[in-house]
């Protein structure tokens, strides 16, 4: 394992780009999009991309891109991922899958410029600008301004909670650039497996055939502000009790489904005023229903706002739904599953089909040209988490995959002649 | 009502008073400790006491004093509330009793001037800096450093959620003095009720007797951070799911006494990452009993305990107790209410004896120094609330009522000689 000198080159960078944001006294990072520690790996990774001769290239939502131009005029492969992550999170999310793009580009840059005759298409690396989503709404913003599916000028003007927009944000650390027209015809990305079938099954490779249907909320609970102390029970409205229940409400929701059937989460909950001695009037909350299946999504929407209507009875607040958004299950090109396994066939990987839960940039971008999406294992399944690890070995047989990922879509592969 | 000269003075100032932090389109106020709005108010409250020949001086935690000295060398008998808001709050809550305290001594200070004779003491009038404790924990900081609770450094060294510390807030608007040594006798406040009592029985004056008794939580719920749609239900150490069952879990405590024998709240509840797409690994929350009956309590504290107890197996996670603080039922000098009693009976005003659920800096007071508790009747109950409100009438008959009481403090009452 890590004998060859690209498994060595490999290891060295990713040790290297490991410590941007490292939270001190962890294995993980804290790089949230646009902060100084995603600035210092930007500016890092563009030296390493200038390096191995690819020109750098920022567009207009600080998506940053390494270009190879092997044939001139002709389109691109792209490949690559995100380099931010969410506060207090793994190393390896988002991150492994820019280092192992770019590793296979590096590999095959050297290759094709002594045989150019073996691509048809050039070459392209990307880091997305702000896949998390954590500091700045929505998640995967860069993938979606590329491919049309969010303004431009919306994705610009968003905040983060201290009033910061996205263009002032990437503007101070001078990321915001003015490249656009890429001609991409096919896309490919890997990541770590963010649950552990793969690991209990034994599998090295997976093929990403679609992702979960979902059904995100954002809901307001309103109540009236009061004296928690001295206000009677039957005077209050508390905002933050019926917020409570929701939560609760949409853990027991599972209980109503065969086991892993359907997810459910709350992941942010803001309270106002959020003062020791008043009744809250009013909270925002964020839940998701996530399943394989629209139809226990459906279900599930039903049963959610049953528990809506109860909670406002019960505890005399308002909940409003402020913003919703949902998705069936989503295929990834039969095409390209194919192709991955073929490639770990031929590398002697054991691979199997997976689905993702989480979304991912590859997510935007199936939709605009055949892509490829690949998983390696993450020990235990810990993702969104310091102590996010994957094995050395994993992350090398995932380079070497990719590599011929790429190859093969260089060469051709997937792209249907007009 | 409202005709006297003495009358209209007050309502002329509180109608200024009203101003300050004035959120606009709403009747209440913003007006937390320490901020612009707080320093504007206390620069035109220092103003008028000057122009009515107080002696203003700021103590090391920024309380404010008003001092008229009568007869030299003689201990003061002193009086007021706080000028602090919680965030969007009424315009009555404490500011009424600072105001009414200083027409009070207004009023006592020109016929004090011709009959210095009358008084036995001097007299002085408070603003209690933080009395809300929503800016900077703990509540009531300012009578708590001036009655030694708590120690003046600890007090200037706490911060707010954007790091600023109290010394550097109070620094910053010009408000930290080096007044120390006042001798108090004794002590008078007045302030709206935060409950509907007085109201529904036709109450002008209420007579605060005792405080009920409580056990107040801090709470730390720790999970453990991960892909909130990715981690499979057996996964998850969630946080935030943990917290919401302890606020739903502290509402359903009342359902196992008497209707309005236990209140519970949670007014505080904060997340980390609070993250869309990442389970919790944190949330501190404040969770709040309170009685008149100390065995209430202590059946409650048991219940809860439970609660915590069977939360902990069932999703997972760990609960600390980060700190908590308790009081039994707590009386006022009884001489004191039957002082307040007469003076209500001499100026033919209804009056009853009512406890106090929420604490004020005269609960801090009594236990130096006989101190006096009155109450005004607030529509509805309404507290910490924009909408709070109390009809000028018992604005203007609390004034007339706090003038007799402090007269009376200043003649000597309440006092035992050595």
């Amino acid at each position: 394992m890590g004998t060859t000198e690209h498994d060595q080159a490999f290891l060295a960078d990713w040790s290297i780009h490991s410590q941007f944001g490292a939270v001190s006294g962890t294995n993980g990072v804290d790089r949230q999009a646009a902060t100084v520690a995603d600035a210092e790996q930007r500016r890092w990774f563009a030296e390493q991309l200038e390096a191995h001769g690819f020109s750098v290239r920022r567009d207009a939502i600080g998506n940053l891109f390494g270009l190879l131009e092997i044939h001139p005029g002709e389109p691109y492969v792209l490949t690559g991922s995100h380099m931010d992550s969410q506060p207090t999170a793994g190393r390896f999310d988002g991150a492994y899958g820019v280092m192992a793009s770019a590793h296979a580009c590096f590999r095959l840059a050297r290759e094709l410029r002594e045989h150019p005759e073996r691509a048809k298409f050039n070459l392209a690396v990307v880091d997305w600008f702000n896949e998390e989503g954590s500091r700045f709404k929505p998640s995967m913003m860069g993938s979606s301004v590329f491919t049309g599916k969010l303004a431009l000028e919306e994705a610009l003007a968003t905040r983060d909670r201290a009033g910061v927009t996205v263009s002032e944000a990437l503007g101070a650390i001078d990321e915001l650039g003015d490249f656009t027209g890429l001609d991409v015809v096919s896309y490919a990305e890997i990541h770590v497996q963010q649950a552990r079938s793969m690991e209990e099954e034994g599998v090295t490779i997976g093929l990403v055939s679609a992702t979960w249907a979902a059904h995100k909320f954002e809901f307001r609970v309103l109540g009236e502000q009061s004296h928690s102390g001295a206000t009677a029970l039957e005077d209050r409205k508390d905002a933050l009790l019926g917020a409570a229940r929701l939560v609760v409400a949409a853990r027991e929701l599972l209980d109503e489904f065969a086991p892993g059937d359907l997810h459910t989460a709350c992941g942010e909950f803001n309270v106002y005023p959020n003062s020791p001695v008043v009744v809250a009037s009013e909270v925002s909350l964020l839940i998701d229903l996530r399943s394989p299946s629209a139809e226990v999504i459906a279900r599930a929407y039903e049963l959610l706002m049953q528990a809506v209507e109860r909670i406002c009875a019960q505890d005399r607040v308002r909940i409003e739904i402020v913003s919703e958004h949902s998705w069936d299950q989503n295929p990834y090109q039969e095409s390209g599953v194919k192709l991955a396994e073929s490639v770990a066939d031929e590398l002697d990987l054991t691979s199997a089909r997976v689905l993702t839960v989480a979304g991912h940039d590859s997510t935007n971008m199936k939709d605009q040209v055949p892509s490829v999406m690949l998983f390696v294992p993450s020990v235990n399944g810990v993702s969104h988490n310091l102590d996010e690890f994957t094995r050395d070995e994993d992350l090398l047989h995932g380079v070497d995959v990719m590599t011929e990922v790429v190859r093969r879509l260089a060469a051709g592969a997937l792209v249907v002649e007009a």
